[in-house]
């Protein structure tokens, strides 16, 4: 099945936002074991028509974001109503979903949001629960000829997402057949590189018949994606577990912090947090679970050096003796917020995110971790010379990577 | 003049590498004035040519990155002679320049790399002083009827990056002539919707000659882009000006974390958090700025009752007879944070993420807000019912813009 992805957005063009629908649309496609064909983006305005028309006279499924808001550069609705040569009409159901969605918010309802509950003639509304735009589904029939299905979906990823899994990969799932889906299943590293896979099992994973395999590598972590039969997949998953269990996250998918937020859950252990340079990262994270509160209690940001001696009792000899990026500094910051919030784990932070602020010593990248447990206070330094979101990032992830091995 | 951009790889279209160089170039060519009209991805391999050829047949300038790597899916150099109907033949600098790139790493140059010397007949060499790849540029004449410049690029951004720089975009800037620059602005507004544009100012700046508007909505955020000339930008900006002068948090793209972070330095004020249902990404967006460090020095983080009492001050009588979630709360965290700091200025959030915790009265995406300045104390409660993730990051919005206003 040729499948291809239209972006709407003059924004997009002109890089003020980047095209990260592209990207995570062909992840969520390749796990089902399908493909994306080509990507097209274009600007909002009449270049949607054009360029529509091509990709559904090429595809037999395109997928369209963005120009399904309210204001006049919005006119993908429009657009696909004439590359499909069909009339749009008011859909009474999308039109109550608006009024509930704005009656819920307590705000009124501008006259001009009527429009987004306009439908292609025989096409499905596809509901958005995050949004005022309803995605539409256009079924093969409706092209004539050309026989290809479309997907007008809307732009705000918190809009897009949940609706491209609920209502969009099952009606692709169905337009494939079931012979082209493979399963997939991934892996998910903290810790290790995506060499250290190269070298150690790239070629036994090579060998085992009908596995596709995928690295996908990002800050401190590396995906291992394996797709093919349930069986090949078995082969491939023991082997990654054999070597590298004690980096070995998640195999569902699941993100670091929900992990750590599971383990803390299961062994009824308590997590406090003192983050110097990540300034919040680390505990954010923590509470992005939904029910993190029964193991996060407190966290605290001490950027200041009085920050950390107040809330921490980091003694000021030791700032003086080996400055606020020093492991002594940072376990004294675990010891304290452990003590402070009574918690049975806390984990510390202090480094130099950058770009100021560096030294010989201790150049911009420098971190120092400690984490604090019923047995003891452990120390570590590393360094991770990156942007600074990248640092904060990655440092995030070692500090929970420490909180995981500390609960196991 | 009419810009496309074709990026060619596999891994782009599979979603496990992001297509940065879309956006890249995108923001390069905005700061020049020029608009790119469209951009396409293909995969590796036979797609490039028909893709190349429908660039060329449309537009006056075609950007190609990818595809010049001595391996056989790269075969953009072959797209683009068929494309073009033109020969290729061995440059001899090009080929002196491959063999110094190896002799200087000490590297044998293996033979295949040798058709990376190989160059479109009449097209010039841009030397890449950072990789093995030269790219080609095929200027107008040479496409005959189509009168089409083509860049061809090599996809490594540390290769591509200077070459663009040096050697691209003096010739675009040659080929467009000074008439088609135009100007763009971004005007990023806090605290107001979309549709309140619309009908507040839409129909004013439609009438402007030659001003292009579009909008580009986030969380709890909306930009509004102005492009045309200087004297058409102005007026639009103006008409946004008065009639949003309050929601408008920056003309240069600049994020509400900095703008508050700035705001705070030229006003010398210091600011603490006190953070429940968002965990920490308060002060995490903060610490995303380079220099938080001058003007934020304590943030905590009060997941529990507890916490809130201890850290905060906030009285257990408060907690009982209003509950957790309640402006009486969020009023108290905020004197607490700014007494214990002792910051000038201190915001605190205390709300229900959900999905779990809701109930009748306090439904999941009740959030109440408190902001302590010199002159007291302001509470605030809303409603946002959105994913926990949206809720935060909406909720984080809230209290920064106050951090804001309570500023000027």
């Amino acid at each position: 099945m040729k499948i291809e992805i239209l972006n709407t957005g003059s924004e997009l063009l002109l890089g003020s936002t980047a095209n990260t629908h592209g990207t995570w649309m062909g992840q969520e496609l390749s796990k089902l074991g399908l493909r994306v064909q080509r990507q097209t983006t274009v600007p909002d305005g009449v270049a949607i028509e054009e360029a529509l028309a091509e990709c559904i006279s090429r595809s037999d499924a395109v997928l369209v974001t963005g120009g399904l808001g309210p204001t006049s550069d919005d006119i993908t609705r429009e657009a696909a109503a004439k590359a499909l040569n069909v009339e749009l009409i008011e859909d009474e159901a999308a039109k109550r979903s608006l009024y509930e969605y704005f009656e819920k918010r307590k705000y009124p309802m501008a006259k001009v949001n009527l429009c987004q509950a306009q439908v292609l003639v025989g096409a499905d509304v596809i509901p958005n629960p995050n949004g005022t735009a309803p995605g539409i589904y256009s079924p093969p029939r409706l092209s004539g000829e050309e026989n290809c299905a479309l997907f007008l979906l809307p732009g705000p990823p918190n809009e897009l997402y949940p609706m491209f899994h609920a209502e969009v990969t099952p009606r692709l799932k169905a337009l494939a057949g079931v012979e082209t889906i493979s399963e997939v299943t991934e892996l998910k590293f903290v810790g290790i590189g995506e060499s250290s896979f190269h070298e150690g099992i790239d070629a036994q994973l090579a060998e085992i018949d009908g596995l596709e395999v995928g690295y996908c590598a990002r800050l401190g972590e590396l995906d291992l994606r394996l797709i093919g039969s349930q069986e090949a997949i078995e082969q491939g998953r023991k082997i990654a577990e054999a070597s590298f269990a004690d980096f070995l996250v998640s195999e569902d998918g699941s993100s670091l912090e929900k992990v750590v937020v599971e383990l803390l859950k299961q062994s009824r252990k308590t997590l406090a947090t003192a983050e110097s340079c990540t300034g919040g990262l680390i505990a954010s994270r923590v509470t992005d679970v939904s029910g993190a509160s029964a193991v996060f209690t407190h966290g605290f940001i001490t950027y200041s050096n009085e920050a950390k001696s107040q809330l921490l009792g980091v003694q000021a000899e030791t700032l003086v003796a080996h400055g606020a990026v020093s492991e002594e500094v940072a376990g004294e910051m675990a010891a304290g917020a452990r003590q402070s919030s009574g918690a049975d784990i806390a984990v510390s932070i202090t480094g130099i995110a950058g770009p100021t602020g560096g030294a010989e010593e201790k150049p911009v990248g420098t971190v120092c971790f400690g984490i604090a447990t019923s047995e003891g206070v452990e120390t570590f330094r590393e360094y991770h010379p990156r942007s600074r979101a990248d640092f904060k990032q990655q440092a995030s992830q070692r500090a929970l990577d420490l909180v995981r091995r500390a609960i196991r």
